[in-house]
């Protein structure tokens, strides 16, 4: 190529000016506890079922996939439980698509999107990729909400479609079934509880899967990303009214999920205990990181996920560097004074709070939050 | 559930009202020919390599997948050579997902996308679901379109996004590359060559990657899903400028591309020559359709792709269904007097002309077009 060119020489749309692309630095660090994976492979036996499944696949690979993706619907609805049927079952490549997928079908030019702040930092992407607007609701202190607050809150901003993260990310507090009752009510949009980390909350902790019914603009989203170890698979979902589910068919490319993705899915789901038996390891390295954040003099807050939010950070940025400089990867979420680490297995969590507590680094009791 | 929900009585976005999914029937006939599947199998070696580079990724599968696909990106560069390096490849889930990147990237609201019709269908639908609005343009009664008159139909359209699908799907029609560059010149917007079916093309035929040199508002799109027998696996890719290149990164979702996806097109383009080996095979079916249809009194249009498009056809609905009922599936896009049909195996395509051939549908020089 002669004289090289740039992204400002190209006609790209206004809105896209300036900006850049969105994603965590990928560093190949020995202890990686940044974008809440579940460091934990799966389980040898699994993988071997997983690959046959896949091998089977290939001899039609040939050909497109199943465009209604039906087996891996109906698988879904088995693991989800609570009466559903594959009618009511959505899927793509990680939930981040069948969010897009929402926000295509609901959300776009003159739409709004709404969800509380601080939360996942994708949704006001995705509505933006769509042309729809976000509007920010704010949470308690503690990162809580009430019903009426929420309520209220919805009521006044009027959004076309509204997120809600529970366990929510990057705080890892829960949502109360209160609060999501009271925002359907308070709304005319879409509702959408985004349960990517429901595996890792207390299992007597009810799903609002339990609110599906009699709510047709209600949808909950999944991912096998967190409790089924299968982040590299891109396989997210949801359970929705069947007529939720025609309007998500009206946005997707069709064949948008491959057949190896299928397949996997499948032969995972086939195998839920054994892909989830890491679950209960995890959340237990979750509570012991909090406990000893604790000890050492930070604020974790109270979480149902597989990472945990600590505040009474003195200088972020340092910290993060020095775990960093210690072969340690966490995340700094750009809240003031606070950190988030993914629990991984029981020597990765020893390795992050050992490096930690060597760095010294001196709770300032001004920053906490 | 109580009362049954429809779609009408959700939020949806007015401008999907009464719409229906795109799609073509699928349906489990023993000769599909409706799609432009390549209907050979991948080979049995390959498959076996490729199921083995699946079983490698899935030790990893709990990570995300390298959200920058480089060894996949170098992968495509050795394939399509003429000196491209990675840094000027895309990739996506599927040819549809790379379009709908570009038109995320250089469409949207208030923007417009310009193809000459008939073409493949997707493009509207594409441009459509980003905001953009979609420009029709002509052909000759052939199909062809002269360099003087498409640089004048792109002038007077001013699009922002010009999609030049060669050989064009659903006609078969080669374009030559005087035609690309007379509507560059006579463009400000971006220029994708939608080469798909460019495997299917005489070997001597230049592919528009030689233009790519000195024009950074053009883009050359490829699939795995033709030539390499890949559909299942959705995997589609291009090649442009650097900068071209950065404007996707800016609208695609982190880690769009699953880690088997990544490693099964690995697998696959570390064996081309392997997979490309049925290419020519098909080619020799698509010239006997296209003779036997002439024999026929029908009227094959030119194709260089692995599909025939033929006119002359007295009533295509009858034809087809004719067809279907002999365990035949082509395709009926929708031209009047015409039907598309993809060349099969050898035994396929024997099955699709004696089926035709003893529906005795007199061609009627009428509907010729």
């Amino acid at each position: 190529m002669g004289r090289v060119t740039s992204l400002d020489d190209l006609p790209l749309r206004d809105d896209l000016r300036g900006l850049t692309p969105y994603g965590a630095p990928q560093a190949p660090l020995p202890v990686a506890l940044n974008v809440n994976e579940n460091t934990h492979p799966v389980p040898e036996e699994v993988a071997g079922q997983i690959a046959d499944e896949i091998s089977r696949a290939l001899r039609e690979i040939n050909r497109y996939p199943d465009r209604e993706f039906t087996e891996l619907r109906e698988g879904f609805a088995d693991y989800l439980g609570h009466g559903l049927d594959a009618s009511q079952i959505w899927a793509g490549n990680g939930s981040n698509e069948v969010l897009q997928h929402i926000l295509q079908a609901f959300g776009g030019p003159g739409r709004t999107a709404f969800g509380f702040a601080p939360t996942y930092s994708m949704y006001p992407l995705l509505a933006q990729g769509t042309g729809a607007s976000w509007k920010a609701g704010h949470r308690e202190a503690d990162y809580t909400i009430t019903p009426d607050d929420a309520a209220a809150q919805v009521e006044a901003a009027d959004p076309d479609v509204i997120m809600l993260c529970t366990p929510n990310n990057p705080t890892g507090t829960p949502m109360g079934l209160d609060v999501i009752e009271a925002v359907y009510e308070a709304s005319r949009g879409v509702v959408i509880v985004d349960e990517a980390y429901q595996e890792f909350a207390p299992h007597d902790a009810p799903s609002a899967l339990t609110l599906l019914e009699g709510r047709p603009r209600l949808a909950v989203s999944r991912t096998m990303s967190k409790a089924f170890a299968f982040a590299g698979a891109r396989v997210g979902y949801l359970a929705a009214d069947p007529a939720f589910i025609d309007a998500l068919r009206l946005v997707r490319l069709p064949y948008h999920l491959s057949a190896l993705t299928q397949a996997a899915a499948m032969a995972a789901l086939r195998h839920a205990p054994t892909m989830l038996r890491m679950v209960d390891e995890i959340v237990e390295q979750r509570d012991r990181i909090s406990a000893t954040l604790e000890a050492l003099d930070y604020t974790p807050h109270e979480s149902w996920a597989n990472f945990v939010l600590f505040g009474g950070v003195a200088d972020p940025k340092a910290v993060w560097q020095g775990l960093y400089d210690k072969g340690v990867l966490i995340r700094d979420v750009g809240i003031p004074g606070h950190l988030r680490v993914s629990a991984g297995t029981e020597s990765e969590t020893t390795a992050f709070l050992e490096a930690l507590a060597s760095l010294g680094d001196a709770p300032s009791v001004g920053s906490k939050a």
